[in-house]
Formats: C-alpha cells, sequence, structure tokens
C-alpha cells in the first residue's frame, strides 16, 4: 500500500501526517510556523517529510497551501500569511527531500479529502465551503479537483454579496466571507453585546462580561445549551450562508454541497438555517435536483488527507 | 466532411442550420414558434430538419433550447417559454427525424459556438455572459461544456447581487439579470426619461417622446451618436455587468469572458465600462492572470452553430 | 359649538364629513371622484360642502388632499391623482362656498386628527405612518403641524433605504414605500405563492388558487386565523417598517408613532415585529426616551376629522 | 450689547470665547479637554467662563456638547466621549460660574450659529449636516432650534442607508456617516492605495507611501491640485451625501442645507457632485422648490457662536 505525505501550511502551525491509500492518518506532527519567512517555512516542511518519512516509506508529498496556486500544482502565485510569490515551491521542495511534491490550494486540497474519504465520498461533484476565519472554497467536479483556468478559482469567500457592504481585508465592499465567516460571527455577537441588548446578555455572561472574550466556541457552546442570542447568531450565519450557497448552486449546480471549517461543529444548529435559507433561494425548486448541504467529516484533517493523495494521482 | 443539423428554440421562432466542420452555416431558416404547445414545437423542429436535410447530407442534429437539459444531453427537466417538463426531448425528436440528437442549454450552445468559432477558439476555458432580455451563461472548462452536476449550472443571471433588491420574474430578489440585462437598461432608462431628467431629453426625443419606444437598440444608436443619457446608461449597465463577472472571476477564474446578447451591439460603449468595474473588483490584481473581456463574433448564430458542433461529438 | 367640514379626496372617492369640536362625525357623505378633471373635482367638493351646509351650521372648510401643499395651505403645488398644478385651491373653493377654506396634505390632515382626537391626543409630538397603497406620513412638532419650509416635508415614503433596490413609481430605487407598504405585502405575498412555497400555500388557497386574488385583506385575515406563511409576510413587513421608523427617529425624536392605514387592521400581528425591529434599530438605548410605537384611532376617518379641524384653526 | 460667553467641549479640546450681539468672536480660549472626567471637565469650563470674564462682561454662558441633551436644555443624557450620564449640567455649571447657563447639542448649538450669523442668515429653516470624525445634524425650523420631543432629534448620522452595509460604532450596520463622514472618506482612499489601485498612486505618494498618512486634510489638498484618485474620492463622499441629503430633504423639506465640518473645506470639490447627486434623487422635481445646499460660513466657531446667542434667549 503506497503511503503519502500530507502537509497543511497554516497561519501559526504547519501540521504533517503519513496518510494511506484508506485516507487514513497513519501518524501526525505539527511544528509552529516561522511565520512569514518563505525559506523557514520550505525548510520546517522538509523537516516535517524528513521525520516522518524516517519511520514510513512515503513515497510522495501533497502540500496545502492558502493562496494562489498556478495549474500544474507547483508555483504559489501569492500567499496571503506567508512571503510566497511567484516562488517555485514544488522544485524547492522536491530537491529539499528528493520526492515527487504536488502543491494545492488548501481548501481544493480538503475538498478532495472530504471527496474521497469524507462527507462527498458517494458523490462525482462537490462543492465545499469552509467557514472559519474567512470563508473558503473547494471545487470537485466530475471527479476532479477543478483548478480554474490559472488554478485561482473557486475563492467564493470573494463573491459580492451586499454592494457597498462590510469593508473586507481584501479591499473589496461586501464579500460573502464578511456575512458568512466564523470572523463574521463574532463580529455580529460582540456588536450585539456591546449595544446592550437583552438577547445578548446570556453570550456576554459566560464571556465573564468581556467582549473580547465572545468567540465562535463559546457562541456555539451556548446555542448548544439554548441561548436564544447565541442561537440567534447561528441562524443569522446560516441565512447569509445559505443564501450565498443558493448563488453559487445557481452557477455550480453541485452535486452536494459540504460545510467545513470550525464553525461547522455547531452542526444542525448551523446547518438547518442554512438548508433553509438555500432552499427559499433557490430558482426552480420543483424542476431540478436539489443539492443535498452536509457537514464535512474529516475536521482538520481535511486538507492534510487530500493533499497526500492528490500527490499520489 | 460531416455536416450537422443546429436548432436554436427561441420565445418566438425557432431557427435551423446546416452547419460544417468549420463551423460555416451553409444554409439557414426560420419558422415561427407555435408558442408553448410541445408536440407542434416538435414537429416544427423536424419540420425543419427534414427540409434541410433534403438539400444537405446531414449526419446529426443539435438543439439548443432555454432551460433545464439533464447531464445526459437528452431530457428537458424544465423549460421557461415552452411547456416541456421532463420531456424525453432527444427521445421524441430521434423518433421523427431517425437521426441522432443531443440536446443544450442554449447558453451553452452558444458557449461552444463561439469556443470553437468565435471569440474564444484560441482559449482553453470560457464563460459567456450573453446580455439581452435577462442574463445566460455557458461555460466551457478543459475544453467541454460544463453542465454541472444535473445539467443546470451555469444559471448566472440568478447569482444574487443586491439582498431586498429588484423583484426577479422567478421570485427572488436582487438577481444579476435584473441589473446586468438588456431588459434593465431599457427599464432603467425609461425611468430616467419618467422622472424628467434633462439627461434623458436625447433618449425621449429619438422616441418620439413615447417611453415605451425607449428600447435597448435606441439606446445604442443613441449612445453611437454621442448622447450623453444614452452613454450614461450603457456605462451603467456595464458597470453591473463588470462587477458581477468579477464575482463570478473569483468562482470560476475564466481564460476568457465572451460578452454576447442584443446589447453587446453597443461594443465598447458598453465593454470599456464593463472592463474598468471589472478590474476595480478583482481580488489578487497584480498576483493573477486577468481574464481578458471580448465580445462576441457568432452574433445570434452562435447557439445554432453550437448545438450542431456539438452533436457531432 | 362651532362645526367644521372636512373633506377627503381620495383616487376614487370624496368624503365630507361635519365635524364638532370634539372631533366627533355628525354626518358623512361620500361621492364618486370625478377622476382627474380639476374644476369637477372642484365642483364635486362644493356640491358636498352645500348639501350638508343644509343641514349643519357649518362655519370653516378644511380640505386634505394627497400631494404638494404650499406652506399657506392655500395651493396645491402637485397632486399625484387629481390634474391640480399650481392650483390655488382655496381661491376656488372659498369662491364656490363663501366660507373660509384651509387645503393641507391629507396625511398631516390625519396626523392632526390622530393627534387631537385620536391615538395621540395626551402628545405634543407625533409622526403619523399611513401603510396603505404607498406609505404616508404626518408630522406634529410641539402641537403644530409640521409643514417643512415649503409645504412639501414628512414625505418619509420615498426615504431611500435600499441602494439599486425595488424601483419606485417616483423614478428612484429603493424607497422605504417599496418595502413598507401594503403595496409590498401584497406583492411579496404573491411572488412567495408564484415561487411554489409550501408556506404560501394557506393564502393561495384562501385566494382560490388565483395569485391576482391575494390581497391585504386576506392576508390580514389569514394570519389571524393563524396561517404561517401570512403571519410571515406580516412579521417582514413590520420588520422593514420598524426598521424604517427607527432611522426616522433618529432624525425626528417623536413622542409617540401612530401606525394608521389599511394594513394597520393586521393590529399587533403587524406592530409586534415593526416594535421589536425598530427597538433592535435604534441608536443609544437605555439612554434616551423610546417612543411608542400605537395603532391609529380615527380608520379612514382621521384625514376628514383633522382637516375640519384644522379649519377652525 | 449683551455679551455671552459660548463653549464647545470637543473630544480633545474646550473651546470657550466672547461672542457679542453680531456674532462677533471678541476673545477666543482652548484648553485641553481633561479627557473622560466629568468634574474635570465642569472645572475646566467653569475656568474658561472665570477667565473670560474677568476682561468682558459676559451675562450668560452657553455650552454646546456632542450627545443628547434634554428638551429642557438642562441635562446631558448621554455624552459619546464624556462621562455625562443624565448629568444636570445646567445645574452643576450655574453653580459654580454664577451666571445662567444653557445646554444644547454641539450640532444643533452650530446650527442656530449658522442661522443667524453664517451661511443661513437669511433663512427661516435649515438643515446643518456637518461632515467630520461623524456626521452629525443640526436643524433650525420656522426660526427656532428643534429638539424633537426628547431633546435627542437630528442624529441624521445614524439614518440607515444600506442594510447589511458598514459597521457602525453605535451597533448598527448601514449608518448614513459610515458613508458620508470624512472618516469614510479616508477609510475608503486607505482600502483603494492599500489595493495598489494605479489612480491611488498620487495620494499615496503625497503620503510618504505609508497608508496611514493618507488623511482628510491630504486628500482634500490633492484634490485641488488636480489629482485624480483624490478628485474621485471626494465626488463619491459627495454622492452619497447627496443621495442622504435627499432622503432628509422628502422628510424634513428645509429651506437651505448647510453642509459644515472638516471635509466641508474641500467646497465646490465635495459640493457640486453632492448637489448633483441631491437633485438626481429628489421627488418631484419640477413641483416643489429645491433646497440650496451651501458651504457653511463659521468655520469650527460655528458651535460656540451659536451655543452663546441661544443662552441670550
Amino acid at each position: 500500500m503506497t503511503l503519502a505525505c500530507g502537509i497543511d501550511v497554516g497561519g501559526t502551525k504547519i501540521a504533517g501526517g503519513v496518510v494511506d491509500e484508506d485516507g487514513k492518518v497513519l501518524e501526525e506532527m505539527r511544528v509552529e510556523s516561522p511565520a512569514s519567512d518563505a525559506a523557514a517555512i520550505e525548510e520546517a516542511i522538509a523537516g516535517l517529510v524528513s521525520e516522518l518519512r524516517s519511520r514510513h516509506d512515503i513515497e510522495t508529498v501533497g502540500v496545502g497551501a492558502a493562496g494562489y496556486v498556478d495549474k500544474a500544482r507547483a508555483v504559489v502565485l501569492f500567499a496571503p500569511n506567508v512571503a510566497w510569490r511567484n516562488e517555485d515551491l514544488k522544485g524547492e521542495l522536491e530537491q529539499r527531500v528528493g520526492l515527487p511534491v504536488v502543491i494545492e490550494n488548501d481548501a481544493n486540497a480538503a475538498a478532495w479529502g472530504e471527496f474521497r474519504y469524507g462527507a462527498a465520498h458517494d458523490a462525482q461533484d462537490l462543492l465545499l465551503v469552509t467557514v472559519g476565519t474567512g470563508v473558503g472554497g473547494g471545487l470537485v467536479l466530475d471527479g476532479e479537483v477543478y483548478r480554474g483556468a490559472n488554478g485561482v478559482g473557486a475563492e467564493i469567500g470573494h463573491m459580492r454579496v451586499v454592494p457597498n457592504g462590510i469593508l473586507c481585508g481584501c479591499g473589496k465592499h461586501g464579500c460573502f466571507e464578511q456575512y458568512a465567516s466564523g470572523s463574521a460571527l463574532v463580529r455580529e455577537a460582540r456588536a450585539l453585546a456591546l449595544s446592550g441588548a437583552m438577547i445578548a446578555e446570556g453570550m456576554l455572561a459566560r464571556a465573564g462580561g468581556e467582549l473580547n472574550r465572545i468567540t465562535g466556541p463559546l457562541i456555539t457552546e451556548a446555542a448548544q445549551a439554548g441561548d436564544a442570542g447565541a442561537l440567534q447568531q447561528l441562524a443569522e450565519l446560516g441565512r447569509w450562508l445559505g443564501e450565498g450557497i443558493a448563488s453559487l448552486t445557481e452557477i455550480l449546480d453541485p452535486e452536494v454541497v459540504v460545510i467545513g471549517g470550525g464553525v461547522s461543529e455547531a452542526d444542525d444548529l448551523l446547518l438547518e438555517p442554512t438548508r433553509t435559507a438555500f432552499a427559499a433561494q433557490l430558482v426552480g425548486r420543483g424542476f431540478r435536483p436539489i443539492p443535498e448541504i452536509r457537514k464535512a467529516r474529516l475536521g482538520n484533517h481535511a486538507g492534510l488527507i487530500g493533499a497526500a493523495d492528490l500527490s499520489r494521482r
């Protein structure tokens, strides 16, 4: 059985794992990410691979990274958190580790993971929506990762959903991720609490009265305990999410939509409002198959598993 | 050289043409469309094919029709203008004409026409945006028509661009086609004229003072003659179009965007504002290839040519 | 006790009534409105006054009419339903009836009626919001009708609440009355039913399956009977209404807000969602008095009663 | 000739001035504001009055302060920058200085200043719009400051202009001041520069390449020098401003609109786009008098002069 190493380069950590052909993670390690120093990160990746290889018969390496990756799955055109600009990451890493390497956008890698071994293992087409700090997207179409003409597709977080809306870090106004991300959830909950609204009192009490301690996990916990304010916030997030996914479905017509990212832990407290808003916004109901909206299954291993598996292909 | 018959089923006319392997239309005919009577339309299509076949050695038939077509390119799930509901159009027509038939969504067929023989003949990926009564979309990805999981993708006209926006015929609010179609152009120009705005006086004068005679072609002519109001209206349409295409590009990352449909006759008076707004709204400028926005080349033959060619594959 | 005659000039009817100093209507008559013929309408008004005067000792006449009335309460600058343009209506009518006449905008007259004898009889300041075909506004500030510098204030229905929103008959997009009027209620309910949404089935059934028979009163009745779809539609209307009133309250700081017009018959099914949305949108809660939102009391007599009473001052 | 002392309590400074009956400032002093300590600020105000009084025969004191002031012009219900909560500021100050004191909202005071001695000295009604850190509003109606039922009217900066729009410090989304203030101007210019847009290069160069050094005055200077990016930013600000003033005019029907605040220094570079957008958005053009939009004349003395004059009445 062929083993592959999957690497997931995050903003603060780099995770590496040995993945078998059944998508099982045999061993996993994490190291701190040396911030924005490109060479140091490449060194750290090589170190991870080297150590894992000392104990496993790894044949290929797949790397998932946030940013634009070219269509040849080799060059990082631009990364938001690392100083990679037109970096031949494949070349650099192959030289360091002496194994075949493929580079993939992290959300694409995660989509592939869910497609092969997770929530969409029974589907041919998949839209993965990751709801975390931002909103990421990964697409599998007709059994293949969709990369777009230039390798920069599926950036669904920057579809504009509100003209003149909330300013996004990207410089545009009204991007989807300003309404449907975990950051949006926290921002809105804090704004509600700041406004003195009674319905936010439960969340504020859980946060010891400190606005800054209202976080995504706290909101999810409060909602699970039945807190009305937290439930309302998740429902509002779900509404934006569902309405955005409806637009994406008009365009992409996916077979299955999988919701991942940290906030998906809220499960049906998020997914039910998402499904309701989605169904209400979809054109031609009754005359078309409606994609199912499912929760991701591989958690934060999806990227690593997907990247590893892609390196075998 | 293999000849194919392409059929374009419109709301008021059915066009049929004999298309050779170079995309050349050897003969074309048009008949009135018997409105919403499904059987009569099928009869009319068979009649067209039969007559064209009496003079040309046609081997296959391709039909482009508005609506949802299943992925097998056989069944029309739903058509907006014809009473087809889960209609096995391929089966019906093959029985009548005794030739292999494929069915395709009309915008997809047009996209294929432009991809093979028109504005995108040099590209591998294409997003076609048709600006007419509504906004239609057709996608060619990696050299293949993109049909989505269920054959109902690329309905870009129903991406929501304004929450609580203008009510669309589909029942949703704020659909892209309510802002970026020829109908939107006419609606806005008439509203401007109705408001008594001085800048609309030129258009109103051309329309003999009658609001209802302000049409898309009239606006285009006025703009070509330098009328400030008409230029402003086309620029506003172009702004919505460019901003919507930016969202679509974040998602789809096409190599080339082709603008077709009646309003594309306005050429750079429409396309320049489109390009400007597009560039201003695209994330990551400077770190990504920017798709070119081109005018369609095949005019209203695109669907017919594309459908014919698809039937050969 | 001084008696005054109040006249309410509507789009299809003209109502006249004899009003005493307690705001009591001693006799009321209605005639068909001769559409847009200005002279005929003036004749009809004079006829009404003449007949009522034959039985009552009327000393003054107050006329409420839709449109812009100048600050001197004499000249109709513009009326939407009647061909009055800079019409000295006061002069015309005084000549015909031989009594002192004052002209007032109809919503202002109704506000005055509610202020003197209705829902705000205990207040010094009042914002009247009439929710009917459109959204009208009347203001009483510090015990006086507020007319603005030119007599054309309080046109709250044309405050813009959604940029690029629904096109209004006035030529602008996104006016308040496109979201918070009875017409909006009906438009949205029909759109919902047309979309085939299950939640609209109850309303559609009451309408005998005919979209056009879904009306404001039908929706109110359905809601009173507990129909989920109708309740949802009233709640959505109330949300827009409350959010708009919040903006108006930031600007005007009224003591009391009174909701009138046909849709106010839905009572708390409309007013409770209105109050909730209002409270959630008001800045500085906890540090400012919050205006009470009340239902109008005088029904469709408010304008007539108010106009009569204003003519005595 | 009666002399009055006007005090303007700002976020960082307290200004005091001796104002004669012609609105002339005979002497002015400024002290640092002791931040949020209420008693220290009252002490500082008393100190200013005492010193000015040692040289001038002051008979009354008027204080303009940001926040909610009750209708009796005595109690500060809430101040955003100072720890005044239901503070009887009039009582406190009268005790300290032994002169009659009136308290007024700062924008109301400024409106009164412009009404009596400034840009609207010839008018009976006035809407003052101050474009600074936020957007403030002051109203003079029929020759009197309009305070609303509770003294908290004219908070035009919190009229909602974009549903789901930019988050405001007040906790609401889409407030007018998030689009039409000097802060909005700076935020947008920086976002444009950050996006790498060519048109922002001029502003960025003037700021020595540092985003944070792009300020309101820098943008105004650049625009005055003909910089295309700065002109565009002021035009965009003017568009929002004019569209918002159109909504306010539907409601308030002012005779004159005066634009004050720091950004009004840009003069016609701001006011011309404002007027154009205003005129395009006003209902009933041709049938109503259109308020004139003028630049404020008293600069940052308006509040002080107005407060002083109000204390004499």
